[in-house]
């Protein structure tokens, strides 16, 4: 993990600390900046990480895109250090504990993220979520590191007084999604989703204890939320994407009711104990050993199993992990209007024939959703622009030209999924 | 995995031709040259080596280095076409057959590997080499493909009249090398590593069935010799990669032998089936079900195991799973000469003493052994450069400075491993 | 310029072709395509490319974009060859001719344009436009090359049958638009700008002898579209940029005054000519001769001139010349409402008084105007989006957020542009 | 220039500081470290340096290289700014004002280039070396700015005590040769040529006042110096650049002596100054508006001469202008041994019968010379390498293998050069 790892005394503290670095092909090298941001990366809640892919079954469709949640928050956290630098830059007071702290913040914010996140949240495999899960894993952190984390936790709940320390980690333009975007476009090759996280950053100042874009940055801002759109489109809700994670929640909601029936499934005995539970955050709360226990599920449990039913007796099961291993995706139509019961009925009835399966687990073979994203998502906070004069304006005021009110609504799209076997059937 | 999958008609014939894109972060865009090539991707004998990575573990010294062999062999077939395309520029006749089996032959030369394959052979966990295991997979394919994979296979195992095409393949500068050492640099961020491939393949020309390189290409050529030889420093060879390859090889080993002696170790059935018996070649041979058996062995059987294995009795096994799991890995040591017996006896002691371990067993948490490479492997065949007045010599002759007889001489280093936590004993 | 020039037997041809290779910095290697257009190259009325800088004086703002309209001419002639073999391999039939004849006509799509084109225009040094002065370099050309230029000037005229090839040379998304774009994004490192040439190429197709754009590359479109607004006013109408552009016109337009009132200025022998006669198109029909004059006026010939007036006794000239040669620019102030009189005359009057000038002479030092631009210009053609359906479609039509009418509307900004020392005397 | 400039308050002063950030397209955003700096950049003096190309006419072989001096300067100011960190990080003691003399010193290195710098001193225009001219310029720039460069130039003439910070800016592995490697490589777009410049920076340290490179960084000292082999093969010493570059000497001496005998040559006045005189280091000593003149010359005054010297009734003269200005570039022949006189004089021969030139003149079209470089200088001092266990070796001696006594042999070729039409006439 690192290139350097030999004690050196640092030029700013009497403290020996040991100076880290890591390989990024994104950034280049990112250091760690201190003691204690090292010693939460090595401890094992954050290294589980390393084995939970950032972007699930994107790779399906785009096969470099293997990085992983321990990459995007090594690399948000170089953001952070960027933009406390900039602001520093501008006259902005962030103590040396704030900077530590707003460090640590963005490092742990999506810590509670099991495998396969979204889709084993909607396949209830737990009915804790990631934010109740990152939550607890902070908080337990805090008890390991002795109180040090309690500033970040504040930061990171936005109950500290200088909320644009919060605004750095979770707002419309915050470092996790500049990291993110960054990340996924590079890793997935899908060059146009590429922003220029320097210039953003070096645009960022504080007014008010607002975070604000000074106003030679609005073409950048443009292109930002125009570079997420492309990307939710062309990579998060890519229709074959879109396909395989359904199937894989599909998969898993099987495997569940297999299991709850009795039947003896093979998965490895963390992932049993979860597909076995409901668990709550309550549960979570009363016995401390569930977290640790959390903390050793990820990809890997999922995948070996998986890959394990595709000789189960059960057809739906076998039928589903094939398809997902051997890369037979389903069929997946997209379109902006709902589809016909008709059409959805006849797609039905081809499937339940050809593999026999009864009308009530038509469901696992042909199924239809909608899904819908905002580019700009005007619940998410707003983009301040700062003008010359000192005027504040929403970048939907702001730009002369890009028309933020129609990239505010959300788009919403309608699709359908099923065996492409079928589709050959008719 | 694909942008575009239309049926259209290609321009070159009347067969409709599903025009299939890859986008790679490595070349931007690669197109499937044509449909066999297409199948034999689709199969699962080639989808398996998604789950393969390439770099086995050297994602924890680089987080970014987790791309697959899958990735790989794709890079290494657009290079082939570019290669091809060059060549024809020249006018050397490759008909259009020869292309597409030179490009088969390349997208299957390493069908063999299995997951952590240098390490696997290692710990005996199969008698079968992965070249051996290629040659199966090949001639398997052959036979589903009707015999159409016939003149690949010659060209791999160069019994095929065109010598220069397996060069292309397997020599000192073929295809497979450039594309991994530019595949590997990128994503471990190590950009030093990276080769100029476009300027190197626009070199290349033949000369009496021979593959060659233009002389003004000599510099290009040095510093190919050169990144070679800094990649496997800096990352093949890393210690800390070399530490925890060895620290899978022993835990392997080590679960081997607890499963010998009957104990009921939890792997997936495949892995199990595959601890349990030293298959050879012959059994591929001679079980048609066998191969299709190993073609379900993967990255995720072997890492998935350990992870339960942190839990198991067996302190050794535990510990070398956890080390790796938790990335807690052993302090290694290299250097020029050979480490003295009292030195390893001193650490072998406390390492004993510190676990509670049997003489006999010792070897498992304290190991030292040689590695070594060459930057220019003298057996790999010469690079042979071409001049103007049609001279033709072997680079180590043709450079005027690097002095590629040493670049030939293997480097040899002594290292030894043990836990971190003795080391802070001492 | 080119590192490969060996006489080698071309496959496709039983004549030994040249292959010429260049190196460029933005695409990697460019090869020319066939004799005829190197030879076009190599003609002085090409080579003169070399010392016009593709964005005029945008270097002074940022100081890597010194490319020039040669670097840029071969860029599209390399896109060209893209588009025409992706276009190929959806099964458009071009001819070998056609395609000649395409490259050709990118290559000299520009080759009228004189130095600071723009400026020089305006400055009403010369009373032909650049499109006349192309035409006229095309004719002589293709008088040089004995009618070898015939079809390329018919599909640069739009007179030849197959219109799209005329829309890849001169429409809302020629490969004109897409090298320069990434080229000035390139060299004046706004990465932001760049656009991904691959991927839209990638989608091109033609329907009905018109250029479309697969649905599936809407998002690049947006993006491209949007790269080109922010390349608008990060570089292209950069106040800096355009304060400089102004102040040379008004040094040129005062050179020309005291030349025409008999001053002996120090300019080379060919700009004096150019600066003491305002020649017509037909002048240029009518002598010969005189294309050939033009063809030696260059960027070098203008700042020269301006380095030597910077000496010059008159005070509006030395101002002016030493102002954009020592980089102590006008400040030039934009905003969307027109500046009051009151604004202006107060400037004007203070400058006035400053520099002891005339007031009829003022509107050398305070000068003000309005600029606009389009991000899609609605005059210009309309992209087409082509649906998997067969509809097609205008991209501001088939763009469901992107608010296209909008960015068809000019935008149009006021400035007033004035000696610096003179807001410091405020 | 900038993208920024409006004042600021930086937060380590209490002093209003205008940040100004340049766009680089090598690293992205540089940052101006103080005012001073600023103000240097600011001064005529350093202004010129954005009108001489720093690779003189390299860009006749590769397009792209017409980057300047100006930009080469500021990219190792940036480089100089990050070694800095990088040594502060490690605990080096390095106070604001050494940080600031470091700064400007390396700025100012090449301050007293002129234009095409090494041909025109070949060419005896000036007898005045650019080292005594940067000394003099930085000795005029401290008077202007009341002393406030004496440090700098303490550090710049290695008179300091702390004999790192000149190594810094002078040595084998000077910021410098970091910056213009990496920015050659950049604008030929030879990426071959590229050097990890932060690698190295990072790996930098100083012992015992001695600049050293960290062991681990040993490889990527191994490819500087192949990188810069290749450099200079490919680019600086490309036999085409060579030819041309010995072209413009012989035109430019040729320009000189028919300037000695009354010939009234075009040229800018102050390009006149200089040909007609050959001053001396003490006549800038001691006519101080000298510099100021020397200060006005630049690459626009020698093209734009040879421009109109291709109209120049001397033949010699006009030709070898032409050759340059059309890019009819002499041939060049390359070789390990010397060319035989009769060779030589059989090319003489033909030539002169071909121009009809005398015999006493026929020099200037047929010339042969010898050409050498280092790839690492034995004399340019040594580049340190630290092992962990606080041995230094010079890295000829801790290579294991690349073999650095070889490469600091001088590779010398010889060369012949003439027209090219001479060689048709065979």
């Amino acid at each position: 993990m690192y290139l350097q790892s030999d004690g050196k005394k640092n030029n700013n503290s009497s403290l020996t600390f040991k100076r880290k670095i890591f390989n990024d092909p994104v950034y280049g090298f990112i250091t760690i900046p201190d003691n204690i941001v090292f010693e939460i990366i090595e401890h094992p809640y954050f290294q589980r990480l390393r084995r939970i892919k950032q972007t699930a079954l994107t790779h399906l469709v785009y096969p470099g895109a293997l990085h992983t949640r321990f990459h995007h928050a090594i690399g948000a956290m170089h953001l952070m250090t960027q933009a406390i630098n900039a602001l520093r830059m501008k006259g902005k007071e962030i103590t040396d504990k704030e900077a530590e702290a707003a460090t640590i913040a963005i490092l742990l914010h999506d810590i509670g993220h099991g495998p396969y996140s979204h889709t084993l949240e909607k396949s209830i495999i737990f009915e804790t979520s990631h934010e109740d899960l990152s939550e607890i894993f902070m908080a337990r952190l805090n008890e390991i590191f002795s109180g040090k984390l309690s500033l970040a936790i504040e930061i990171f709940n936005d109950t500290y007084k200088k909320k644009f320390l919060h605004q750095l980690i979770s707002s419309q333009l915050d470092v996790d999604r500049l990291d993110y975007l960054k990340r996924d476009s590079f890793f997935t090759g899908v060059y146009e989703g590429i922003v220029s996280t320097d210039r953003i950053i070096e645009m960022l100042d504080v007014v008010d204890d607002e975070l604000v874009v000074e106003a030679k940055g609005i073409y950048s801002i443009e292109k930002f939320i125009i570079a997420r759109r492309l990307m939710f489109w062309q990579v998060y809700l890519h229709k074959t994407v879109l396909a395989s994670e359904y199937m894989l929640m599909k998969a898993l909601k099987r495997a569940k009711i297999l299991c709850e029936n009795g039947e003896n499934l093979f998965t490895t005995p963390i992932f049993k104990l979860f597909l076995k539970n409901n668990f709550t955050k309550n549960d979570f709360l009363n016995d401390k050993t569930l977290l640790d226990k959390f903390s050793q599920l990820d990809d890997y449990d999922i995948f070996t199993s998986l890959k394990v039913w595709c000789n189960h007796p059960d057809i739906i099961l076998s039928e589903l992990s094939k398809s997902l291993v051997y890369r037979r995706l389903f069929k997946i139509e997209l379109q902006n209007e709902k589809f016909s019961d008709e059409y959805l009925q006849t797609i039905k009835m081809q499937t339940s024939k050809k593999f026999s399966i009864k009308d009530d687990e038509i469901e696992y073979f042909v199924f239809s959703d909608i899904t819908s994203n905002y580019a700009y998502d005007p619940h998410g906070g707003k983009i301040k622009i700062l003008f010359k004069d000192g005027k504040i304006l929403d970048i939907a005021e702001a730009s002369d030209q890009l028309n933020i009110s129609v990239l505010s609504k959300p788009v919403t799209k309608y699709f359908i999924c099923y065996p492409k076997t079928i589709k050959f059937a008719f």
